[in-house]
């Protein structure tokens, strides 16, 4: 049963990799300093075409043409809020699919205020981990210590449920097990190797790809959100078989995103319903 | 007969690669977060010496003693804008190369303006893609798609010589053959792989490589330019041979980059006058 | 007799890494966009974690919470001076560590005004290379060329511990061999490979990793920093038999200094007192 199940996730996955190989999907990304470059190289081993196009002085016109918008709150400051404001609220408008990550959300106030701001112009995913989630949900400071994942994701879905009925959005919290939630469903994605959380900015770049897949089918966001952690995590699966360390990981986790046959997808892919 | 011509033309880009070398020259580079990484790699594993200072407050004291300035406008902002005329103006008035990549150049009008303005400050070269040149010679918005190139190079040759004849700079357009033009002559480079455009940066980061080339030869813009081209695309070339996907060919290309040997250049090199 | 000091050190080098591995410190990182990618992995790879959190609106909440503040000047502007100004005085009064990296303190009069208002807040350890700190101790424009180092590190040894003496921090000098004083001792630390710094971003990224190691044991800033750059020197050593030029060097590197055990930190780090 559940094989059979995993099966259609798998087929359900390969059909979004293969959409973002054939539509190259442009996502532009308002993303932390950290994560330019392994979140550009993601999005272009998967297919997809980045943009970091960020100041308000473009986005009226440049928003309108791309097929997806990701922010990422890493290197947050105020210069930088009413940029991806704007951004969001432009997406929103046109109706083009956004996500966010709010990463370390519950670091300080004005942090945890900015990311419940961005929330209100209605993210279509929102991915975090656990200390994350946790924190939007219980809308506190302070309530997580710093960037990095003090609570195993598990402790994650109440909040999740709640912050996707609060916010409308679909929500998935990284940890050993990934949750995606609608705030009714739950699925639980499997993929990935531990070392992948000692190389930077992996979940920033996941939660790109994962606007690049939500950008081929907007209307099945949580789908597309538990495809796209499960890929990434099977490239990671695939890239830790040669590496030797979290920079080697690095190089062949990318590498492997690019090269992902349907065999892999299909056989690779951990997805079930909880 | 092109045999003689293309081995003189590899030995001029053994020339200037030496130069660099033994010369050392240092780079100011005013450019995009996402490259700044690659940008610094390539300049590095070359030979050079980069160094990446923007701000207005430094450029008067610091310009002077670069070898030459390098501007890209990849993640242009508002703040950032003033920090590339600043130190345009003082590399044109102290006689210094100057070389400038029009990123996206007609992904808005406020980036469209930008690049002109920067444009008419006389940059000694400028590169780009077919639907950055062709936006920059046509100077009206809308254009072009995104950051990437949905012209093919070919077709934006008219528009480079157009442009280097209105501004008075090398023009290099990247593609799969690469053109450079002064607005009268033509040359055309076929190195490079295919792959190079998964990788992101670098086309940010060849221009860098240009602005290295072309301040050991000033006078020679055009030779410095092609050979810049001609001589990253061999590196990608030699690191394609043991490239399993994007991020193991970024490795290998820096690497290859910093172990070519002359050979490998002169034999390796293929430019063309056309 | 030296070899028995040799593995003295060697013992208290092992003894840092494991602390930072299983404290896992926080470190808040100000730090240039050129570095921050090759930072983040440096600190994780080592077992520390890194949050790069800059601005004014958070440190007041953030950095009570970290276990040390880095603070590099590398793409210094006038918006984040004052941040780092903000961060580091609540650093020295919360009594936590931080280490500041002087990027190219004499490239420019703002520059080097900055890094000695910065070290007027106290800083536990500033590490730079020969030139900057020459620029530092003797104060006045101009001093220097560009980032790299003009000067060898052994001419720098009497500037760091006149800079030591005025400033109250532990002074590190990299170089082919890197020099540690508090103002009366010296040590040097002899690891490290020539091609390292054909990498950008090495310096930083092992500054850094100072950071994380005297967050572990304050009270020895000098100790920690003598270690730091041994360990990384010999991760550098480690990775080198395996490159083919700066970028694999570069991923070797990271993935030795994830790796490294008892046996290699014991036998490889090479610190005497001088």
């Amino acid at each position: 049963m559940e094989d059979g199940e995993q099966r259609e996730w798998g087929a359900k996955a390969w059909t979004y990799l293969s959409s973002v190989r054939s539509l190259s999907p442009l996502i532009q990304c308002i993303t932390n300093f950290v994560s330019m470059d392994l979140t550009a190289n993601t999005l272009l081993s998967a297919g997809a075409s980045p943009a970091m196009l960020h100041s308000p002085n473009e986005s009226p016109d440049f928003t309108p043409q791309v097929n997806a918008l990701y922010i990422n709150v890493g290197t947050l400051s105020d210069n930088w809020l009413p940029a991806m404001e704007l951004a969001a609220q432009l997406a929103s408008k046109l109706n083009k699919p956004w996500v966010l990550d709010p990463v370390a959300a519950g670091a300080s106030r004005f942090r945890l205020k900015a990311c419940l701001d961005l929330i209100s112009l209605k993210p279509t995913v929102i991915r975090g981990n656990a200390s994350e989630i946790i924190a939007l949900a219980k809308a506190s400071f302070p309530s997580t210590k710093g960037v990095d994942s003090s609570h195993d994701s598990t402790d994650a879905v109440e909040a999740a449920k709640s912050l996707a009925n609060s916010s409308g959005a679909v929500v998935a919290v990284s940890g050993a097990v990934d949750f995606v939630t609608d705030g009714n469903r739950i699925v639980g994605a499997r993929n990935g190797v531990p070392m992948m959380q000692k190389i930077t900015a992996t979940g920033c770049a996941v939660t790109a790809l994962i606007a690049a897949f939500v950008a081929t089918d907007p209307s099945h966001a949580m789908e597309a959100t538990a495809s796209a952690l499960a890929v990434f995590g099977v490239a990671g699966e695939l890239g830790m078989e040669t590496a030797r360390g979290p920079a080697s990981l690095r190089t062949h986790l990318i590498d492997s995103l690019h090269g992902l046959d349907q065999t892999a997808v299909i056989s690779g892919v951990k997805i079930t319903a909880i």
